[in-house]
């Protein structure tokens, strides 16, 4: 793990599942995850990555993954069948044991009662030694974070419910601000004049530029991002200027 | 790039985009292409990556996974503003010239008429050297394959309206069949039959258990993946047994 620079604080997500990787799934946690992180936690998402259910495959990534970032996040595997080896996996990873966690057995003996916790149930309490636990108010089997590398269920309605019990574990960064503007004219009207303006900002402000299709207009969404509000509403400013000046040549 | 075995065709898929990263943008590409790519090529995607729109890391990345794997598929980056860096960076990537394509310079002056043909158009006419051309039918700024890497626009509408043209470079695999069951179990119910079964389907077939919640439901998905269709009926007819099984003891 890298050391923490407060004033940029960045994470990986690994989205372990074969499911998503055969078109089978839509992933929703990527979105969810990388929104939740920026606003909430000052945290940019620099790189995800979707890899298959293969033990070997989860070490490389984690190894890499968590030396590069502050954090990496991974979704999936974390259930009760035999393609669920993320813990196991992570475990490896850190060679430290994969054992019974004695508060999430307990959870989960609670849980489904002494008479239903069976084998499969019970797979759900084992992760690396040293893990903590991320509470799931939905349906009991915890998260755990080991290290800088948090483990969350793949279920986006469950990862969601479990999210702000996240929160405790993790160095907040700069929050990076952002501001957009829908403009109804085509990207390439626009790309002299936005390079331009890229310019002058350099380093300053990130600007990016998406063509959209909508109920038959077409159009480009400019988003800038900072974490200046001065230098953000300054560039936006002059972005609208250059819009108005290109309208009033009728271009 | 790996030399090319029928059996199993493999490609990587490598998400170019800050707004994917940011959570602004839900991806959409990567269920469709895994999917296309499964069932109408026999590829199987092996691995996804988003990155930013950085020149360095999009080298890196293409020079890893070119190697890695028969194919790799970018989306993103390649339209007419200052972000737009994915053919630029594969020139570098290839060690080859960035300059116009001869065709698609002509494709884009027809398109938008030689006296709005600016610079920010242009660009779009301009990819590595020996770049062969995807053909745009929506918005004509083609896409272009070079050696094992296939360059997609990032917009879901316009990568799937193109995604026909691609078909013709791509050498196909065997087709990977899929079988798959909803049962209103909780997995964990079912996980020590399911590891038995898998056990003895080891490498014929890949059985997948998804969770899933539904109109206040809950529910399994068990999904099995082979190229064998008799295998892949054997297992499921077994699985279909084990859950009577179990109906009837009112587990």
């Amino acid at each position: 793990m890298r050391n923490i620079n407060k004033k940029k604080v960045d994470a990986a997500i690994l989205i372990i599942g074969n499911e998503i990787l055969s078109g089978r799934t839509q992933d929703l946690n990527v979105s969810f995850l990388s929104d939740w992180l920026n606003k909430r936690c000052g945290i940019s998402v620099e790189e995800v990555r979707v890899i298959p259910d293969v033990e070997l495959k989860i070490v490389k990534n984690i190894l890499d993954l968590k030396r590069r970032f502050n954090y990496v996040f991974t979704t999936g595997g974390i259930g009760p069948t035999h393609d669920d080896i993320t813990a196991k996996s992570l475990s490896r990873a850190f060679k430290t044991k994969y054992e019974y966690h004695k508060e999430a057995y307990s959870i989960l003996e609670n849980y489904y009662g002494r008479a239903r916790f069976n084998d499969g149930r019970k797979k759900m309490a084992k992760m690396p030694r040293g893990s903590s636990l991320i509470y799931n108010p939905v349906s009991a089997a915890p998260g755990f974070i080991i290290k800088n590398v948090i483990c969350l269920p793949g279920v986006p309605s469950i990862l969601r419910s479990m999210i702000d019990n996240v929160k405790k574990y993790l160095v907040k960064g700069k929050i990076i601000l952002n501001k957009s503007i829908r403009l109804y004219t085509i990207e390439s009207n626009i790309s002299k004049e936005l390079t331009i303006i890229q310019r002058k900002y350099k380093k300053k402000i990130d600007i990016g530029s998406y063509p959209f299709f909508r109920l038959g207009r077409i159009g480009v969404s400019v988003v800038l991002r900072s974490s200046n509000k001065k230098n953000l509403e300054s560039c936006l400013l002059e972005i609208k200027k250059m819009v108005k000046k290109k309208e009033n040549k009728n271009i």
